[in-house]
């Protein structure tokens, strides 16, 4: 998996790729921006689900495939979803996409248009067919992320339902479902810090990547939104939720990990934004390594130690 | 079951009791006001489920009874839940009750707050014990309404994904469970009418009582909402719902049944409101008795012949 | 012309007519109010264009007769208009009516639905048949007035600038055409008030009837709008107006004249409106009847004698 | 002072007088409406600060006596002020005054306009002879109400921080001054509830009358205000003040005492307003008699048992 | 005229030249920016009227001078009106210009402060002494572009309808004109499309440079707003108009042909910013080079062949 | 003191630092930002009051101490407070300090959190130990400057009242006190100016540095703010106030001194933002050096003589 040892001097819990952006607002023809996507190991390579905005601006999801993780080749046409558990694949709209194995597939969740944004559920076994199911839930929502096993016989999804527009809140919440197609269970996981308190993730939340089994618990890294005089910044922080109830939180960073302070997270479509949807990692050798949107307009990587992340999420919760 | 002939002369489709209101706002001690209630023919008579809020302005549910579904007597304490399908059973308030017999017990469904308003799920045998049951949906919603018998198998229930707030916007989506606590399948019935078409439901709209089953399909009498320079004004309309594919709508109301034209329903907590929860009917008879919170305030009673409805429904269908 | 003497021991310029409402909501049997309405003397008695809303809340004008400017009979189907000095008579809706004579024929004037509200023309001979004409401006526009007479060889108009909601703000201009088809000269009559000056009239204002000649110069009656904590107060006062350059203000009352302050203005569709539309005047006898919408519901009158109403404009004026 | 027993079959802590209400709109010639008004003890009767707005509804304040404290005298002309501590007594509006004795003089506060609502403060020896002092506080601030004797040697006022429209916000602060000049020392008294605690005071909150020691410290009567969607509805509750540390609330109503529920009340320029600004009390009769606002409008009066009210205040305190 | 081939590689449509800016903010020693400005072929060279904002952010507009339309001798004086076909000659302001010659003379149109922005008027022969005319519509409006010729014998002129802040809506029209002085026949051209559609020109569109009549019909290039949730990003697209009917919109690109991708159009005083107000073109040549404003800040210029614009017009219509 | 010429061939009043900016983002380990901080001669060189938000965008103050007043070491910990004239020293959080010299210690203000934003007051004689005042105001207020010596035998202190969010309006008021306790006398000095005389200050403005005492009165750089389509932008400019009563302004700057125009102004956590806190002078090197918060995300420096800026804020007076 892509990796880079943390720079010499440097003592931040994450850090930077050195060749970011890893991929460019035009890698195919018809984009505006590429940003907010995901990948996941496949074959003796990486695949990944990738949200192109095309120069009209629609908003779609492209499969692509990387043998090093960081040079993608990416379809020049969006995925076409064939009918999986439902006949209903209406989609106005798919962006901000999470990826994940369970059992003998890769599915994938997005956020889609039906009649409002709501949490799309696919699967593929391949990355070239792929196959839609029923929205898990009723419109308004975005940032849907499966966990990567069945907790207590269910399959869960975290989500933040939202509203129509920019949606000014936001709170991550779990739900769980027997089979993929109906959903209950609904629990708030957490809320939006207090302005005195964390400021960074005062006015909206949502899961980012899948979550990681630790030790600890599960591994959740998240974005954050504050509200500034000119506008919202997104950074990126990290929870531990507890393995059995993961609406339970165990601990949760009252600092960001990392926060738009370079050019590309400054400057592009929409400034100031850092927005995570995907980590690979290696238990084994400790290693994490975030895919992340930068300012809605290009993909970025930056890397970290798992251990060291969990013990900071620890030791700086709030 | 209540009833009054159409008044000499009028030419309505709907008309009022003559009595009305048939529940003051200080019918029980402790209420502000009592109002946007639901009511089932119960035994040998008829018992309810009454949104009374306190002098707190605190939003809660209490049973009541009567013998002729006039006049009631209402509990002076809320309903207290026992766990059903759950444990979890908080509620931050509850309000604008629906009851509706399916099978072998009573079911109620409600706004439920939870993190903000969501449908709550309850049901109870007796009016006496009340069972609580995981909320249907993630917050934010409103106006969890049941169809009286299971669709293809499935619990289905209309309802009104909405915001945190006064939600200037709202459109009526269909959902299905096979057990009342995990729900998929969820689909846009109907939603607001542009401005030019029928402005009265041109903002926001909700389902109202139960629906009936007639001949043409599902009778579903709903409000909605105009939003004029000095507020909201919600008015009574009806559609008819496939009976087999109640997501399909076949006939829907451009004019309003009843709007707010008596001082009870125009001045009050609220200005303007009429607000449909319930509704008694006879089939052999014919008739339609529908409860309705008014002003935000008290509860209001109006008739009409069902055939009549179904008629001008049709008649004057969008 | 309609009459009442001011009621014994009142002191007021204006009074209104002892047994108000004139018209009621459901004087005809699709509407669901009538109110903001236009008259004129026609043949031995009276006719009108009149805002019915029906009970879809569509607006539209319909024609309306009377003997004594007092009982109307109106048309139970709204006008419908032949092409005048244009194919173009596309209209969404049509609303707030004003009706003058200038030379042959009697023009009317309303908000007309064209992509958003902007002022519609037309004209007719005999109230049987109509014929509209271009819409004088862009959108977004409301409350266009002709003045009764070219003022230096040009048809005049006042309007208000609007736009496409409930517009917390308007001012009154003044444009001129050469042949009722194309406009200009554009010219700012007169704007709202500080608060501290008059606050009844200093969030929006907008002419109501066809302004008068006398001898010091144009009567134009209009609307000024408050905006309350619980949301608009429509009240009516009076400016002169330049006879020549009737952009120019002579006076302008700093007190209202009417306010809504009985049951029928303060209760209704749209609570605490009184919405000038037109007047009937005998200069002779000195009298002014004004006729107005109330509560966006009902027509009433207000009567008045002329030369009062100029002596307190001018006294009280700004 | 003005007193009539609690009606039979009542179980209010308070009741409206019969009469009610006791000023009307028009009392004056001048006068839009009178509402919002303070009275004292003066001489062998009683004395008052009236709140008109006129017909420009321009607002200020004007004298009244009365020798039964039900019928008043207002003067036609408003108060005229001379320099108190300060030559700058510009004001731009006058309105809501409260009025209390302390040691030699009637103290007045107002909301006073200077570039924006402030805390205006006067006196008067003899309601004839007015004096203007420094205004209390940087504008933005409503609702500034001085407690009847210094504490620890320091004049004492409540206030409400605001913004300069209709501010959906707003908490009760006290201050402290030696002077009657510089003021210091603020406080944070008490804060608007949580929604599910006590809606009725969930948006904003302000001290009305003058606060009345008792046994169990300063009996605060406060207006509380929920934002309903259509409009906002102004109610009246108690608290506790500490006596030698008044910023320290001992209790607090959950219910309101008095809330909108009448026609004066319901109805008017501003529906759904009760709105205190004065009381009178009799230690020994053990009575209170509350002065309020309605709608905007209109002055009207509620009665209760001092003992009674503090005892609700303690049983039924948030 | 400017010119530059396409870049190796590159299958731009339009592509920006190297040397971008080419107008600097501080070319004139009070400016604040240059930006949004109209140039024409003028004489041996070519003549421009710039929106300078000083130092003071007052907006006005300044005549310029150059030989190769590249570097540009920008007056340090605002341009001085003389009164054309009117006395009222009033500004509060000028900005966004746009130029063109018809007939005998160069016809300026701008946004106009009067009251509010509309659409200012005027004229020149030698770009030395200037005239004012009426202004062309009531405000508020933004946008006025003049077609090059008269069209069925009156002028023809688009606009954008808007109000007087940062106007979060807008559709294009056209209002015809015999005489520059009075307008109507007023018709909506394009409106924003849906954002499942064309997310960039979802917000609002305006026309940007003098329409272009080619085979198809007249080449319109336009501005279109997306409405990030950091702010509005302008980029530009195109239109083509029936020639005789420009109010039929023949066909309009789905993507956009430049949007703000290079840091001058990314940052500045509003950030993301590629706003088109004038272009040369040789129908010879088959080049365009289109002056567009970047970031309200500066000048700059892009490149592309007349044909294949038209082309991609047609092929990647909505 | 810091300083550098003007460059050569530049007419600017004032100019930027040529290695800007002078304290990076991350100058200590916690923080994500420093910026709008204060500096003041101490000892042989200088010490300051920093605003550093960390890593949870808590903001907070921290001292600093610099030979040069460019290269500075601050504080790794925030200041704590001792308790000076009050035991309440309650601070949500602290922000955007000054530093001043008075008499016999060093006084410093800041935004203190206390149930939203007021003027905390503190002094050091050391810059190690700090004694925390009584607030100075109720809230809402942001941006308290004290004057540099009393003003008739009273303290005086700018400041500007505000709400609780970002605050779309604001103006520049001074209150005076006796003993830094208690404060009175409140006068509005300056407000925002029309957007047609000079747009940059149209939307809110607050003082800045000390004011500096010049022959011509008190020298006050502020900040003004345009509230652009995509957010605001804060410049710099200058006012002289009366000598005695500084409440009276003589001279104000119609043209900013300073606006973001480079990349450290422009791109940060909010863009656009140049923000004086504070200012070195030597008035017999008639020198002046601004500090200044750049995007508030870093700290620069621009220099200036003063009897230029004087002259020019005379000759260039709104």
């Amino acid at each position: 998996m892509p990796w880079q040892e943390r720079p010499a001097g440097s003592t931040d819990i994450m850090w930077r790729y050195s060749e970011n952006p890893i991929i460019r607002r035009d890698q195919i023809p018809t984009s505006n921006s590429i940003f907010n996507s995901a990948v996941v190991p496949f074959e003796d390579g990486y695949a990944g689900v990738f949200r192109c905005d095309n120069k009209a601006v629609q908003m779609n999801i492209f499969a692509g495939f990387s043998k090093n993780g960081i040079d993608w080749e990416i379809d020049h046409e969006p995925i076409v979803m064939q009918p999986g558990n439902t006949q209903m694949i209406q989609s106005d709209y798919k962006y901000d996409p999470r990826v994940v194995f369970i059992e003998d597939r890769y599915w994938i969740t997005w956020c889609n248009g039906y009649h409002g944004p709501t949490i799309g559920i696919g699967y593929t076994f391949d990355f070239k067919t792929f196959y839609q199911c029923e929205n898990a839930f009723l419109p308004f929502n975005r940032n849907g992320v499966l966990f990567p096993q069945k907790i207590n016989g269910r399959y869960a999804m975290l989500s933040r339902p939202s509203d129509n527009g920019h949606t000014p809140f936001g709170d991550i919440y779990i739900s769980y479902s027997p089979d993929m197609k109906y959903w209950g269970e609904h629990r708030c996981v957490m809320k939006v810090t207090p302005f005195e308190d964390s400021a960074w993730q005062s006015t909206k939340i949502g899961a980012g990547p899948i979550p990681i089994l630790t030790d600890e618990g599960w591994l959740m890294l998240y974005h954050g939104v504050i509200n500034t005089c000119n506008g919202f910044r997104y950074a990126m922080g990290a929870a531990i939720l507890d393995k059995d109830q993961p609406e339970k939180v165990k601990y949760r960073t009252q600092p960001y990990l990392l926060a738009p302070q370079v050019a590309y997270e400054q400057v592009g479509d929409v400034p100031n934004v850092v927005f995570p949807c995907a980590a690979l990692h290696d238990i084994n050798q400790n290693r994490l390594c975030v895919y992340y949107g930068a300012a809605d307009t290009v993909v970025a990587m930056a890397f970290g130690y798992l251990d060291e992340i969990v013990v900071f999420t620890k030791e700086n919760s709030l």
